[in-house]
C-alpha cells in the first residue's frame, strides 16, 4: 500500500492554467472602495471644523493605511487576474497599473483631494479594461 | 507662546457624530467579493479533476484566510457603520450580522458549496438593510 | 485503491457543535489587557512631562493599533465563543459587545481617560457575562 | 514665531527610562492563552472522531498561527518588558524565554500534545519571573 | 497667533521627486531571499525522510506565506522604487517583475524544486537591472 | 486499508533536529535592510527643507513600522536559526540580541540619527557571529 507520502508526492500535477487558486473573483471595486476612503480623508482634512488636532494625525495614519490597501488591491488585479492576453491587447496596462500604484503613494503625503481625486480616475480606467477583458471571456 | 503641547492638549476636542474618521465609506461588496471567493473554492473542491492534491490543501488554507476576511469586513460594517437608530429601526441586524459571521465560520471547515450559498444570502440581507439605511440617509 | 482525493471527499463529515476548530479557549483578559493599554496611554498623554512630542505622536498611532486590538478579540468572543443559547440568556449581549466595540472607536480619538475607563467598565460587564456561561457549561 | 517644524525639531528629548510607550501593561497570559489554545489543538487532534479531515488540516494551520502568536507575545516580554534589572536579578531568564520559543516552533511540527503540556510549563516559568519582579517594583 | 491646524494646513509642500518616505532603501536582497526559501522548502518536499507527514502540510502552508512575501518584496521595487526614467531605458521591466510575481504564484501550487529555480532567476534578472539603475544614479 | 486519519496518525515522527521547516534560510540581511531605512528616516527627519509636515509625521509612523520588523527579524534569527551550540560558543549572544532589539525600540522615540547607527551596529555584531557560525557548520 502506497503511503500519503507516496500519493501525494505521485498525483500532484501541475495546473498552470490558472495561476492561483481563487482566480474568477476579482473585482476592481476592492481597489476603488479604499480609493474612495483615501479621496473623503483629503477632503475631510480640509474642511473647516470637521477634524479636531488628534483625529487630523489619525487622518494621516488612517491615510496611509487605506493608500496601502489600494496598491495591494491594485497588485493582485495585476498579478493574479490579468493574463499575457490580456497584456497583448492593451500594451498600455502594465504602465497604468504602475502610474495608480505610484498616485496612491502620493496620495500618502499628499493633503490636496485632487490627487485622491486622479487615483480614483486611474482606477476607473483599470476598471473599464477590466470589464472589457471579463465580457470578452 | 504656547509649544505644541499645550496646543495639541487644549484644541482636542470630542467628535462624537462620527466615531471612526473614515466613516462615510462603507460597502457590503467588500464582505460580498470574500464571500464569493469562498463559494468558488466550495464548488471547485468538488470538480472532478479541477484541482490536484497540493491545490486541494491549498484551496483549504485559502478558504480558510477568505472567509476571515468576511468576518472582518461583517464586523466593520457592525462596528462602524452602523449607528443606534438603524438598530432601533432593524432590531434583527445585530442577530442576523452575527449569523453571517457564524456562518463564514461553517464555510471554514464545509466542504459543501451550499454552506457558501448560505453565506452569500446572510450578506446580501445584510446588504439590503445597509442600502435601506443609505437612502434614507 | 482510494486515492487520497477520494478519501479526503468522502470522509468529510460537518461538525457543526464546534463552529471553528480551536472552541473552548476564549478568554476576555485579551481584551481586557489591549484596553488597559489604551487606557494607561490616554493617562500618560495628560501627566505633564511624561511624553516628549514624537511620543505624544507615537501615543496616537498605538493607541489606534491598541484599540483595534480590542474590537478584534471582541468580535472573536461575540462571534466565536458565544453560541445561540447564551443570547438567548442574555438577550442585552449582541447590544453590550457592539457598545464595547465603538467605545474602542471612541477610544481611537479621544485623548480623555473617561472614555478608556468607559471601555474597561464595557469589558468588564462582557466578561462577568462570560464567566457565568462558563460556569453554567 | 516658531513653525512646528522647529517646535518638533527642539523640543523632542529622550525618554529613555521606558523604552516602548504602552510600557506598564505587560502580561504572560497572552502567551498563555495562546498556548493553552496549541495545547487543546493537539489534544483534540488525538481524540477518535473528534474531528473530520479537512478539520484535520485546519488544525495544523490554526495550531502554527497560534503558535506563531506564543512567540510573539514571548518576544514582546523579552525584549519590551524585561530591563538589565531583571536580567542580572534572574541569569536564566534569556535562556528561559529562548527555550519557551523554541518549544512553541517544536509545537508546529508536533501532534504529541505532551509537548504543548511543555510549552505551558516554560511559559509558567516566565510568568513567575515576571510576578516577581512586578512585586519587587 | 496661527493655531497647528493652520500651521499644518499651511506649510505642506507636495515633495513628488521621491514618491514614499523611506525612498533609498531598497533591495532586492529581500526578495531573493524569500524565494530561497521557497525554493529549500520545494527541495525538502521531495527528499526522502527529510520531512514528516505533519510537515509536509506544514510546507505547503509555509511556501503558500513566503511566496506571497516574494510577490510582495517584488511590488515594492515595481511601484516604490522604479522611476520612469528606468522604465523608460528598461523597456521589458514592467514585463520581467510581473512574470516574476506569476512565477512566485506558480511555486505556490507547484511542487517541482524546478519552479523555484526559476523564481530565483527571475528575481536575479531585476537585480541586474536594479544595480545597474543604482550605479548610474 | 487505513484512513488518512489514521496514517497521518501513525507516521508522524518528531523532527526535532530542525526546529522549524524552512531553516537553512535565514540571513541578518532582512533586519539590517530595515534598520538602514530606521537610520535613513532619522537623517531625513533632520535635513532642513527635506521633509513637509505631513512627510515629518509620516516619517513617525513609517519609522515605528520599521524598527519593528528590526525586531521582528532579529527574534527570527534568535529563536529560529540560532542553536544550543552556538549559545554555548557566544555567551554574550542572548544580551547582545537583546539589546539590538531594546536598541530597535529607542529607535522609534529617537529623532536622533546617532540613534540608527547604533543599531545598525549592533545588528552587524549579530551578522558577525551568524556568518561565524555559518562558516563552522
Amino acid at each position: 500500500m502506497q503511503t500519503i507520502q507516496t500519493i501525494i508526492g505521485n498525483l500532484i500535477k501541475p495546473v498552470y492554467a490558472h495561476c492561483d487558486l481563487p482566480c474568477g473573483v476579482y473585482d476592481p471595486a476592492q481597489a476603488r472602495i479604499e480609493a474612495e476612503s483615501v479621496h473623503k480623508i483629503l477632503q475631510k482634512y480640509h474642511e473647516p471644523g470637521e477634524l479636531g488636532e488628534t483625529d487630523k494625525l489619525r487622518a494621516i495614519i488612517i491615510k496611509e493605511q487605506r493608500a496601502d490597501l489600494v496598491k495591494q488591491h491594485l497588485w493582485v488585479l495585476w498579478s493574479d487576474y490579468f493574463k499575457p492576453e490580456h497584456m497583448e491587447k492593451y500594451p498600455e496596462l502594465h504602465d497604468l497599473i504602475w502610474r495608480a500604484t505610484k498616485q496612491a503613494s502620493i496620495c500618502k503625503h499628499a493633503t490636496d483631494p485632487a490627487e485622491g481625486q486622479k487615483l480614483l480616475e486611474l482606477i476607473n480606467e483599470v476598471a473599464t479594461i477590466f470589464t472589457a477583458t471579463k465580457q470578452a471571456a
